[in-house]
Parts: C-alpha cells; structure tokens; sequence
C-alpha cells in the first residue's frame, strides 16, 4: 500500500501555515468532536446513566493530565519552556485560591448523581480506558520531546467542542447545569495552551522529517480520545457490556 | 462499597489449593473463552472478514509475546528460572530447525486469505489493540516479579480452549484448516508453561498479600485479554465502526 498523501515523508519543508493546515486536517479527521457517543450527548440522547459512565470514565483522563504535563516538565532543559509550561500543571491541580479542573471534574460527577468517593475510588473504570490513558502517558514519556508536546494540539480543536458541549448540556441536561465550571474555565485555557505548544511545535520541527513526527503524534493523541469514547459507547450505549468489574447502570 | 469475597485481603495464608482454587475462580469468571466474540466463533457465525480483523489485529498481540517474556527473563537474577522460561522466547520465535509461533500465526492469517506483507506491517491493527497490548508488556515491566510470573496464567484455561477452538474451525471454516499449526503446538506448549509457573507462584507468595497480588494480575491479565475481543466485536461485529485508518472489512 503506498503512503496515503497525508502521510507523505517528501523531503520538502512544510511552511509554517502548510504545517499549521496539516495539523488542522489531523483535527477534522480525527478528532472526537466526530464521535457518535458526542454526537448523541449534544442532541440530547444519552441518559443519566450513560452521562455518570462518561464523567466517571473521563474523571481517570483528568486525573493523569497533570502527571502527564509533570512528564513534559521533566523532559525539558529549557527553564523558559518549563515555566510556560507549568501553568497546565497549575490549572489542573489548582493552587491556594483556585481550584483546579481535576476538583471541577469530580463536580461534575458529581452533577451527574456520582458519589464523590466512587469517582476518586475508580475501581469501576472500563479497563480500555486505562489502557488508552496510559497509552498518553507512554507517549509522551517514550517518543521524542518534540512528539510529547505535539500530542497537546489536540487543544487546537477543543474550545470549539467545548463551547457547544456547554450550550448543549444546558439545553437538555439542565440538571447539570451547576457543573459546568470545568469546561468555563478550559475555554479560556486551551486555546492559550494552543497557542503556546504550536507555536512552539512549528519553531522546533526544523526538518520535513519532524514535521511529520509531529503530525503523527497529533493523530496518535486523537486516537486515544477516540478509542476512550469507542469504550464508553460499546459498554453503555449499545447493547454491549461493560467487562466484569466495570461500572453499570442503575435501572431508575 | 465493601471488597467482595473474592477481592478479601484477609490475612490468613491460602494453602496451594485454595490458592489454585482462587486462581481457576478468576478465569472461570473472566477468562475470554465466555466472550461474544469467541462464542460467535466457536458457532460459525464470523464471516471470513471477521476473522481476518481476528487473525490481523491479534498477530500484535503474538508478536509482543517473546517480547513480554524476555522482560520477564531479564528481570531474574535466578538462572535456573530464565532456563525454564527461555523456552517460552523459543516457543515464539522458532530456533534453526523448528519455526516459531509467530510464523504459524502468520500462516493462520495467510489462511484467512490476508497477505502477509500487510500482517506484518500492522498498519490496520485497531489502536485499541494497541493499548491494550502495551498495558501487558506494562504490567510485566512495572509491576513485581511475582505478578509479572502469576499474570502469564491465563495459559491454565487455554487448553481446553485450544482445543475447542480447533474443532469448530475445522467444522465451520474447513478452508482455515490448513492454518491450525500454531494452535496445535499450543496444546502442549500451554499446559507445560502453566505447570511450571502456577508451581513457582505458588512456592513464591509468601504471605497472603502476595497471594493477592497474584491473583490480581491474573484478574488484570484476563482483562486485557478480554479488552481486545471488545475492540473487535464493537469495530467488525455489531453495526459499529473501525477508527479512521484501521482494517475494513471488504465487501465480498
């Protein structure tokens, strides 16, 4: 099978917008905003249960979001780049006077009907989620420095996502209405961290060769949203199963 | 929620049969012999294209194996273990005068009519394969020694599933029938290698946290077997659908 054109290794050096054009055809393809289980949430579809086994799922993504920027941290040499970069590490964990998007997260949960301790506990998380989460941290703790901060540029694609989610909750999940701070505060945060990692993205791929490194590593982390939501659909949508352990729907 | 029965970290030591017992409990309850896939399988119900994602997406997962027990190899410092496990990186990848079960599963593929080129090149293979894959070589890499040794027995169930498998291939797919070398090699293989480590577990937790421990990772193991039947069924079985870039079954 020869390279599909996307995918092409010729020796040519992208421009910075050709490069920044690729990496938006990456979001258009691949990213999650096209999922089905989405596209249920935002018009309204999915019940209590199937929104609690998607906060309950997410809640392990979220809590590995900090220990994967701590990665990134811990890879750089550059103090300029770390202190930039710290910020991620900051808005998620939260600081002595705000609380970061992991505590937004367990209220949204908690929105949801969870029990706080259940949602910390984990224990009923679908282990395909584990494996995609972990398959992040492997990323970025495994492949080139470039890669790992590459595979953030899925923030490109979120603020989008993000501000429909939002209206479309209201509309047809007004119960959830009151935990919506998680996703307030990421529409301001993401595509500042965007800006910021492709930016950088582009100064530092300085060879066609890792400017498709980094296009890759872009598709690799669309891949592991996707495959979390292809989980949570199969387990809880349709009539699948969720694997023994893992969290089930109380019948109301 | 309070641990069940089975999860109990009560600290009285198991005998080597309770031991045992607790062992084939786990596989009895969540080994992948009970999954829809399988039982789909077993009863002629997959189309040639289905077992095509089967044999594609599962040449991963055999061609890691070597590769799991080499990290488990390297992590013994006792050379009359590595002796008995060395058998295991053979058994896989051949030696000069027997080939190796990697090759007859990419025999299996050829006879599901896949082109080996394309078995190698794993371009198809789901990302949730992938993952999965990857969270086993994880486990026997991060996790103790013991658990890496106690998560290969799953090799306690796959005879019997061996050799069912084998029957109903022959009975409903009799142009696969040509391809079963690996499974027949397995049928002795799998009972020796089971012997030997469910003996070394057994002498080596030492107290009745270990035992749990090892129980776990075999708990941990099943699922990660499990998960990737999951993938399968939900991307070739049910009206679902492969990520973008995975295999596609071809209309015939």
């Amino acid at each position: 099978m020869k390279a599909a054109a996307g995918t092409s290794t010729d020796a040519t050096l992208l421009s910075p917008e050709e490069l920044h054009a690729r990496l938006r055809q990456v979001g258009e393809e691949r990213y999650h905003h096209r999922h089905p289980f989405h596209v249920m949430m935002h018009e309204g579809q999915l019940s209590r249960g199937q929104l609690q086994a998607w906060a309950l799922n997410r809640y392990y993504y979220q809590s590995r979001i900090p220990i994967k920027d701590a990665i990134i941290l811990s890879r750089s040499e550059d103090a300029e780049f770390r202190r930039a970069w710290r910020k991620r590490v900051v808005d998620h964990d939260g600081d002595a006077t705000h609380e970061g998007g992991i505590e937004r997260w367990i209220k949204l949960a908690e929105a949801t009907g969870l029990d706080r301790e259940r949602v910390l506990r984990g224990a009923e998380v679908l282990p395909a989620t584990h494996y995609a989460v972990d398959a992040y941290l492997e990323l970025v703790r495994g492949r080139t420095f470039l890669e790992a901060v590459a595979s953030s540029l899925t923030e490109l694609f979120s603020r989008d996502l993000i501000a429909l989610r939002m209206d479309r909750l209201r509309q047809h999940y007004p119960w959830l209405s009151g935990g919506l701070d998680y996703f307030t505060a990421r529409l301001d945060q993401a595509p500042e961290d965007a800006r910021f990692a492709s930016q950088w993205v582009i100064e530092h791929a300085h060879t066609r060769a890792e400017q498709e490194l980094a296009i890759a590593a872009l598709r690799a982390k669309c891949d592991i949203l996707w495959a979390q939501l292809d989980a949570l659909y199969f387990a809880y949508v349709q009539p699948g199963w969720p694997p023994p352990g893992a969290f089930r729907i109380e019948e109301s």
